[in-house]
């Protein structure tokens, strides 16, 4: 629907922003939030950035390579943590690495391809 | 993914917000600007609206319902100018009004039933 | 600079957003995060329909109003939490207990106005 | 208020936001918005960047100066757009032509900084 060349990444985009609020709020609720203080932080980073990459994606940008690269290296960083909690048996956590991990693929593929 | 009661939501305004902003730089390529004007601007209300009401209810807020009312509002308004345009022919127009028509629909069940 | 009849507006609800999103990630600092969960949590609702609120008023939009009568009941929550953490000496909290209170007198005054 | 040392650099990218938004909203409601298009689709980008850098920097987040990066090339890119339309008598791309400038220098200050 969106701007073709950009349509598989920022529906990636789109998604991981959502599952790192997502894993915020839900970590939030946990019996134990002082261990994921991380998370959380690169949680609503990683939202942040993933927000900003679909839209300016969605706006057609001569700018959209530049946060796809930043946008790769956010989700990898909220992946490696939330894999550490996804062991651990949280859900929202493997969720959200997942999603991340994803995200990532597409935003590095973008990046070097515009 | 997310907020599991507001997952389509979520889903139909990101998608929402991405067709609003992509008309937005269609419309601003088009032999005839000037006649699309309330277009643009109608583009850029409903894709701010629809983002913030996707981020509202990615982290399960309370504020969730009334982000959907107002979504729904403004993906009317949009949709109802939209397709006069797609009429013409316009396809980022009909793209647009359909994404908005069917925000609309979920944001309103969503507004009612939360 | 900004649509004037908005301008005030636009800058209390942009300060507010900026003093909840650092209250947010100094909570997580904190010796005892588990006790700032709903401040935390506030703190994120609040920044994002504080952001809204400001896109929307940028834009000169005519859902205005609307978006600043609900950021007004957020900044009122958000204030209410931070003003119990303030008491004990939370200079985080206190600044955006601050803020919050500015920001919902303003798109108060706002939210009947236009 | 927010993240000390992003303090000033979060208030200019939140400044041009609006100048952006708002240059954009008026180039709209021009005459000629057919000679308009390049500075609307900048403004817009600009925007965009501008509350993205905005909000990373009040997360403190550790990619905060990739963004200001990005942003002090956009605001640039938009200030030459804006620039020659102020020459014509455009206040409100005068206006926004000086919050970019202003904004470009603050980012290029932080990215190199931090």
């Amino acid at each position: 629907m969106a701007n073709q060349q950009f349509e598989e990444c920022i529906d990636a985009c789109a998604a991981c922003a959502v599952a790192c609020s997502y894993c915020a709020t839900e970590c939030l609720k946990e019996s134990n939030p002082e261990n994921l203080v991380k998370c959380i932080q690169l949680d609503l980073e990683c939202a942040a950035i993933c927000r900003s990459a679909a839209e300016v994606m969605s706006l057609g940008s001569r700018f959209s390579a530049h946060f796809c690269r930043i946008c790769a290296d956010a989700c990898h960083a909220c992946a490696q943590e939330c894999e550490r909690h996804a062991e651990m048996g949280m859900e929202h956590c493997r969720l959200c690495a997942e999603a991340c991990r994803q995200c990532a693929r597409v935003c590095e593929q973008m990046a070097t391809s515009v």
